[in-house]
């Protein structure tokens, strides 16, 4: 296991800001300094100081210089002392008017650069604490992940990514799963789902979340499945509630749950151009249909909220009925599926359960919206965390780039997660490279998401950048981008100048060297 | 020169269907062959024959085996027999009610696989007549470049993309840039602007013009600001007149002309945060400014109009006072600008000029659609012609991205044209494979907007590679894929079974392997 994995960022400090109500809250955040604009004026030189920008920071402990970081015994357990003697979720605390120190510790987190810039924010500690008593938010924060930050997920706050890692049969290992996990950290993941299907799921599990900031999500009906030997039929409520209970335990943040599908539903199917496409769903459909009975995770979805309930889990209702081709967008499978989210989304309120939907998938730009609004409508606004969609079928080696296309537009349109999808989906497991570029453009189609929802702050960052760009601050543009390090490369292979322009249109061709020449002949 | 330029495409052949108004023509595309669909039912096994798909082709003579390929010659003349003994522009002969060589060229290249698979279409010969006729739509195509294949911008059409080349006084040479053009029509660019500025302008047009299968565009000011040795104020109408004369002569069939900048409109980009980030812009803004004088190319255009007129050279009015970044959008700079666009638009028109608008540039998400509205309102349904728009400015280094969210967003508005964007943009000049992965990128925005507008027959392509994929049949996949040698390089990056499931999930999670089985236990 590699124990020299520090987060770094160019020209970065780790900052803490503490809390009000909470006065121990230390919220982790990257400040970005920047250089000075040196303007010439009447052939005097002018220096004007730029402020610092804050960023938004998923790394955790990993980019604090003082943290020694030992993944034998795992992060520092942050939560632990707010967790200790106290009992119920997220969503009881909200209902009963409590502000737990995770609530204020969001609200901090999503006001980025807000207080120091003046600007003018809805997000409180009480409007998070409104927003999830509501069930129009939710904290994953399971009571036995002492470890992870915490986040929200809501129509109302930053668009937030997750992220899949996790080796199948056939492929890595598990100090490479952490690895990745850690990465995913550094370029902005938000959560994390473990999805490994091969050997020593538990191990790889445990690993992961004892060394991870972020919230941990698992699908457990693959831990199940393989207890089973891949049999679908020899699955039983038994087996599922063990391994449901054996990962809350373990302190998974969230569960991705195929509750929805109903046997009458699974014909509906049928016609489809690509049938069931969802690992989870297509193992609990052929239960259903090898047993011709309603599913256990449909029957049993009380059982399965109790459970949660006492660790505080959340639940991720799998879209185990999404469409796998733009053809089967919008079917009456997809649909009859959110129908059936909508009633169980009222029966885990009803038991304290904070609940999310999972949504498609392949759906070509016309049909995003009715995603959206019926999911909004069935599912009593009940945060939304879709994969991609993907706007068209025909790219696969670029499907990170047709999926985030329609994430950028379900995130405008009120989504609050978005799950990333890297170049080889549909091809092969990614590797670093893969991850790295599957966050970034994540990350990007989130970010138009908030600047287009008018995110308190949210242009911040863009407008320092954009000042940074036309004022030949090279290195400033660099720091503020999302990845530094590739903008630098890319840089670095044609211009060999810091000065006033570059190889892409040479002196004479700058439109801002004309630009601000103009400024001094207005003079 | 590398003669040896031609270019294949796995399991495709290269077919031409014939005009049936002008019987002559050969309009080329390519035929994607697929294998067949193997069933195992009840024990026996059934092979069903899948169709073969047809794929529009920008890949000119280069693809078609029978053609040889001298660089030295140029490409075959294909235009010269309709050219001959014509006399006057598409929009001249459309309002005449005469249907051109190249508008039933276009008509036939718009229908892809519609005939074959009896899909209704809007698009006849006589529509394209009248699109053309009022404007709505433009067949860039120079009496002196014949070479060129027939292709339609409009709002009604399958949504194109432009593709950036060009040296700059610190690069690259002549070669490099040929290459590069073939390497653009090869991965689908619709259209090719040559933006070079370096030495030898006029030599590297010509070898790009004589080889090139699709619509050169240029933007004349580059050279006459090179013949001026790049002192803005140097410059004159003469100048500049005789520069657009010279590349009407050599065939570049549009050009980007800044005419749309009012001596009065420039303070207007004053209080901007990155000032006027157009090169055309900056130098017409420059002379204005200097010279305290209304543009010569404001004051000449109907002069401008009447030398393309003599070639049926088609303008782009260039958007001098585009927005450089999110926080400049929709300014009345930009607008200002707009507004006079929409003035010129009549004036060509009047003139029989075919005429479209080119668009930003830095634009997020809720802010797009003002774009097109206005454009649309403003210049009396003229083509729009739009670089990206970026939805952010934090992603230096993948800003192919950043702005394929907003092309695809503003392809479905109705925007005709897209112009790519690179990952190098903002930082350098692409290589080779910055123009496979920009054109790619903007093939994928543009086919997202096709399929939203419901293009006739645009979701053949993604129906048929969703069914290949469901099938298992990973060749086909990729061969009905925009970029099928990288699905192919990322696909046995990891797997070396070609069976009926892959590394990502391994054969037990496979859900499409899972939901074939659930069809075998329906029986």
């Amino acid at each position: 296991m590699n124990d020299n994995i520090k987060i770094t960022y160019p020209s970065s400090e780790k900052v803490y800001m503490k809390g009000t109500l909470h006065p121990e809250l230390r919220v982790g955040m990257r400040k970005v300094m920047l250089t000075p604009t040196v303007k010439v004026k009447n052939g005097k030189q002018e220096v004007h100081e730029n402020a610092p920008i804050l960023v938004y920071d998923t790394s955790g402990a990993y980019s604090d210089p003082s943290v020694e970081i030992d993944l034998n015994k795992g992060l520092p357990k942050l939560r632990q002392p707010w967790i200790d003697g106290r009992k119920g979720t997220q969503m009881y605390f909200a209902k009963q008017g409590i502000i737990t120190h995770e609530m204020e510790y969001v609200a901090i987190r999503e006001n980025m650069n807000c207080r120091e810039l003046g600007i003018k924010t809805h997000i409180t500690p009480e409007f998070v604490r409104q927003e999830v008593a509501a069930g129009r938010a939710v904290i994953p924060a399971n009571t036995h992940h002492p470890e992870s930050e915490p986040m929200i997920i809501g129509t109302n706050f930053l668009v937030k990514i997750n992220t899949n890692i996790g080796n199948s049969s056939l492929s890595s290992g598990i100090s490479e799963e952490v690895e990745k996990a850690v990465w995913s950290c550094k370029w902005g993941g938000d959560t994390l789902m473990d999805l490994s299907t091969g050997d020593n799921i538990h191990e790889t599990r445990e690993w992961i979340l004892r060394n991870c900031p972020v919230p941990v999500g698992t699908v457990p009906m693959y831990q199940a499945f393989e207890k089973v030997n891949g049999k679908a039929e020899d699955l039983s409520w038994e087996v599922f509630r063990d391994t449901l209970i054996e990962q809350c335990e373990q302190g998974v943040d969230y569960f991705t749950i195929h509750c929805g599908i109903r046997l009458k539903n699974i014909s509906l199917a049928g016609p489809r151009l690509t049938g069931i496409v969802s690992r989870g769903g297509s193992i609990i459909s052929k239960w259903c249909r090898m047993h011709n009975e309603e599913s256990f995770l449909y029957s049993h979805f009380d059982d399965i909220c109790d459970i949660c309930a006492r660790y505080d889990a959340a639940l991720s209702l799998g879209d185990g009925l999404r469409p796998g081709s733009t053809f089967d967008a919008n079917d009456a499978a997809q649909f009859a599926e959110l129908d059936t989210m909508g009633e169980l989304v009222e029966r885990a309120w009803a038991r304290n359960v904070q609940v999310f939907i999972e949504g498609p998938g392949h759906v070509p730009m016309h049909k995003i919206r009715e995603n959206m609004d019926r999911q909004t409508e069935k599912c009593h606004g009940a945060p939304f965390y879709t994969l991609g969609p993907l706007v068209t079928d025909i790219a696969p080696g670029y499907d990170h780039i047709t999926s985030a296309i329609g994430a950028a537009t379900i995130g405008w349109y009120g989504t609050a997660m978005l799950c990333y999808v890297t170049p080889k989906e549909h091809l092969a497991l990614p590797n670093k490279d893969d991850v790295r570029t599957g966050v970034v453009t994540y990350k990007i189609a989130a970010h138009a998401a908030d600047l287009a929802k008018g995110h308190p702050g949210a242009a911040v960052r863009d407008n320092a950048l954009s000042k940074a760009r036309y004022e030949f601050r090279w290195k400033d543009q660099f720091n503020l981008a999302l990845d530094p390090e590739r903008a630098l490369e890319y840089y670095k292979s044609s211009n060999d100048v810091g000065g006033k322009y570059c190889t892409m249109c040479g002196p004479h061709f700058c439109a801002m060297r004309i630009s601000h020449s103009m400024e001094t002949c207005d003079q």
